[in-house]
């Protein structure tokens, strides 16, 4: 069985310098060629203003196993597209984002350098942990429920569908997840992301009532403060939620907005009327009455929510809350509305107001589909990257019997073979700069879709995706209880909460399995920082190379028994021995080639050089 | 050997409502699927202000060989991209412009409804000739020389390469062709598409030196309000050239922007200085100081150039000249500079202003590459289709062993296999909506290229070509010479003169083959506004079915003998006979298909139904 590693380019510090470039900076690119390819040369098209242009590539290595070709790119648009030209016998061939084709492609797949600079640094080295406040762990403080709530025991199961679906609260804390930090540091994730902690009627608090505080349900403000000092002592990070795209019915702008309409409030808004049709009167999220979009065309809407150090996005991140970051919900919706689409201008102003304050800070959108135009890298950083990572990998571990459903599609999760999915991985990649995928949010599961548990059926198989999200180009995020084994069918069902004192539902082996993924990854700056080479793509088995001007790292991921593969030899570093990292399995050394063995289902990682 | 013919969408009549749309419509939207489908059911999905969205399609017509779904679709955005999900058992499909995918896919190649008006309706039945002025006849009229020209004899050959290439001047001018009107009547051909006529420092005039009057070399601005009557007295239209990008450096208002930094007209330009390293001190068209960029920030500019009635746009479109429409040169870069981008505003404005003077007014881009981003239909109606046809097709009909360069690739026109051929245009196509692709400038060449004679070096493949171009969706350009089988090995050396009086020169057979491909064109609706569906894609042979309501046609294009294939039955209407409509050939009918000779090379052409 032959491999895939051909020419080869993305935008990792083995092909591009490391930093950001400025317009007018000329940047020299590499591309890697195999020995045995028959290129006469290699060219660089960028495009510029419009227009493409050729620029020829030196010669700037060669050894027996490759040569490596180097061009100068100007950088004279913010965002520069480029692809190599391969000039071989008879014909040509372009490399882009994609990989090798043999006639004209467009320009979308192309790869980019950006002037936008990437996320913060620190966002390389960390794990994220996702907390659903309400889920994760009472303080024991007693409070006055709302109206609204209807109690749950810690033990209940959640109720996945039906009018209760978001009122069932548990009544986790603030000072409930601070009590509980020792198992995310025993864990290893770096960085906490909180679901919304501000005032709302369900327990999701997507609808939020204010913006001005935190939910008194769980401790108010002084909470909030209280664990970004208890996690940023740990050296940890805290990421918010935000609700750009809309409020609740019941948050204070939209309550002053029905009742006055000549009022400030009243043009943060969309007033359909009755000419709409059937509904609320006003525009909302998919519908639902209770979640009013706003309307950034208004005059002050930018200014109380988005821009500057008083607004909502500012003011978390100020003192004594010190926001990390935000991740904002439905972001491929916020500013869009029939003829308007403001998300870009929404996007950069809430990304210039972050850093404004903290250099550091991250921002990370919502967009469950595709969100290539959303991506150029001057508004979000990075995306929840259920696209390019968690639905293709979801329909290669999936019980081929599942009866789940697939994320706002009227089907069942289908299972396909590792080839369409790989595919699907590097289209959806490929529309974005390296300099996003390279921190894209990967995920198993949320808050909003069933738990990799119960998607995969198999401990193992959740070792599998575990393997490859530890060891995949992108920032790993856990959704809390993911590594206990915690099940669920559907979004709200895999609400769960933690099972600290349920021995009988707490997966000790899989908790494991992700601290060792998680230290794993730790050690490894190609697992963090290296560029991407799929090595072997069939439908059982993936294998990809992780790499960085130190490092070499190969990680074999099979959902199956299959028939495993020769790699070239060559991969090996001179006299190097392959090491295991992860999985205790032994690589075949032969004198020609290194042997992966088809073991599976199963991951195994190696240093390689 | 199989066909193609699986589940199929397009833009066309039999698919969507004839139409524009407005924001708030819901436009029922057709899908066909083959009886052997084993879909359970056809969602649509739209993406509805950046959300996914799925709309289930109902069944609204079954035969023995198809079902036809059809789903309401709200036109929510201006443009509203959708594709079909078919329901299959063990997974499903997406439908999109590139075909049909078994995998899930980003939203770039899904199909498009607007609420763009599309481009003018008389575009549909008409044939553009592309004239370039100094090459197509002379008057007689003599005139003074300018110091810059060098004459040339009627016949003498162009110089394709050197100085001397820009000052060549024949003496071509627009009495000269309205004198040769008839030729264009015995062709067929119905729009003269005239390159720049304003008065400029070399034959080809890209390089203006004022927008205000016609070229007194080409008789002056009598001799355009002349010509315009001409053609309009025969019912043809009169397409003119602007280079929106950049004047030439003696312009008159670069002149006075040189010599007064502190007039309105040196804000038109992008004054670089020393810093930019070697070059002019200003930005200009790929570096050539004789072609000063225009800058679209300077306040006063649009004005004078493109918006309103009195801009360069608006007068050439008033009386007496009624241009009928613009062709914009360098649309691709016009407006984009470095952190610029003010495109898609320049070209809204274009043609807004067109569009008020005339509503039935065309405007068309020049953008050689990947025009898909610049093409929602807001602004350019349609491009001149480089990417999408002439490239692709030249690939397929070069000479094996053509030393001809490949528009601004450092390599010769490879040769390639249909298959490749046709996902290139797939891929193209899919990038913009029908409404676009059913009106794009399909050309085999232009003043920018060589000659298709020279390219194929055979008067076979010439008509295999130009039955392509007159049976494809999209608007027939013809480059003035091509028809009588001029030749020319780049772009300069392909402005041969019309050979008026050289019947050594003038390919007779060439004549007759193009005159007869447009009267099929003219006979025939579905060739004209009819839907496209790819039967069979070999190597050798491509073979595609035009479809309107109330007619099916059916076209065999093969460069070379090949293996022949069959086709479904049922596409020949009930008790209907193949009619040869070009080629003479016959289909054989088969009880149980349709079976396509494969006679080579050639092209062949039948009405179905």
């Amino acid at each position: 069985m032959g491999h895939l590693l051909g020419p080869h380019h993305d935008g990792s510090e083995l092909y591009v310098p490391v930093g950001t470039p400025s317009l007018g900076d000329v940047v020299p690119v590499r591309f890697r060629v195999p020995a045995a390819g028959v290129e006469r040369g290699v060219w660089v098209r960028t495009v510029r203003d419009g227009e493409p242009r050729m620029v020829e590539a030196r010669l700037d290595r060669v050894d027996d196993d490759e040569r490596w070709y180097v061009a100068d790119v100007p950088v004279h648009n913010p965002v520069t597209s480029y692809r190599a030209l391969l000039d071989e016998p008879g014909g040509y061939r372009w490399l882009n984002g994609r990989g090798v084709h043999a006639r004209d492609i467009p320009d979308a797949a192309d790869f980019r350098l950006t002037v936008h600079p990437g996320a913060p640094a620190w966002l390389s080295g960390t794990v994220v942990y996702q907390i659903f406040p309400d889920r994760f762990a009472r303080s024991g403080a007693v409070r006055d429920l709302p109206e609204w709530a209807e109690p749950a025991g810690w033990d209940d199961e959640p109720v996945g569908t039906g009018p209760g679906t978001p009122r069932q609260l548990y009544g986790g804390d603030l000072a409930g997840i601070e009590a509980r930090l020792d198992h995310l540091e025993r864990l290893g994730v770096g960085t906490v992301y909180l679901t919304p902690v501000f005032p709302a009627r369900s327990n999701h608090r997507y609808d939020a009532s204010t913006f001005d505080h935190v939910d008194p349900l769980l401790g108010g403000d002084a909470a909030l403060a209280s664990l970004s000092r208890a996690l940023h002592a740990r050296g940890m990070h805290l990421v918010g939620d935000l609700t750009t795209n809309h409020t609740g019915d019941g948050h204070e702008w939209f309550r002053r907005a029905r009742a006055d309409a000549t009022s400030e409030e009243a043009q943060y808004y969309y007033w359909t009327g009755s000419d709409a049709g059937p509904g609320p009167g006003y525009a909302s999220w998919l519908g639902h009455a209770s979640l009013p979009k706003l309307r950034y065309g208004a005059p002050s809407l930018a200014r109380r929510m988005i821009d500057g150090p008083r607004s909502v996005v500012g003011r978390w991140m100020r003192e004594p809350y010190l926001l990390d970051g935000w991740r904002i919900d439905v972001a491929n919706m916020t500013g869009r509305y029939a003829a308007e689409d403001r998300t870009h201008e929404v996007a950069r102003t809430i990304r210039r107001t972050m850093t404004d304050l903290n250099p550091d800070a991250v921002l990370i959108s919502e967009h469950f589909h595709d969100a290539g135009t959303d991506l150029p890298g001057d508004g979000w950083h990075a995306n929840m990257n259920y696209s390019a990572f968690t639905r293709p990998l979801w329909t290669w571990l999936v019980e081929p019997a599942t009866t789940l459903g697939l994320l706002g599609l009227p089907i069942t999760i289908p299972r396909r073979g590792g080839v369409g999915v790989v595919e699907t991985m590097r289209d959806f990649d490929s529309a974005v700069p390296w300099r996003v995928t390279a921190r894209q949010w990967n995920l198993l599961g949320s808050h909003d879709t069933p738990r990799v548990r119960t998607l995969t059926g198999d401990r193992t198989l959740v070792e599998v995706a575990a393997g490859i999200l530890f060891t995949y180009p992108g920032t790993p995020v856990v959704f809390a209880g993911d590594e206990v084994g915690l099940t669920g069918s559907n979004g709200e069902h895999a609400r769960a909460p933690m099972p600290w004192d349920r021995p009988d539902r707490w997966d000790g082996a899989t908790f494991e399995t992700y601290r060792s993924l998680v230290a794993l990854r730790r050690g490894s700056r190609a697992l963090r920082e290296g560029g991407l080479r799929w090595a072997v793509v069939v439908d059982d088995a993936l294998a990809y190379l992780r790499e960085t001007a130190d490092e070499r790292v190969l990680v074999v991921a099979a959902r199956a028994p299959w028939a495993g593969a020769d790699l070239p030899r060559h991969l090996l570093g001179p006299g190097a021995e392959p090491e295991n990292l992860y999985g205790g399995g032994d690589l075949d050394v032969r004198p020609d080639a290194l042997h992966v063995p088809g073991d599976g289902p199963g991951v195994q990682v190696w240093r390689l050089a």
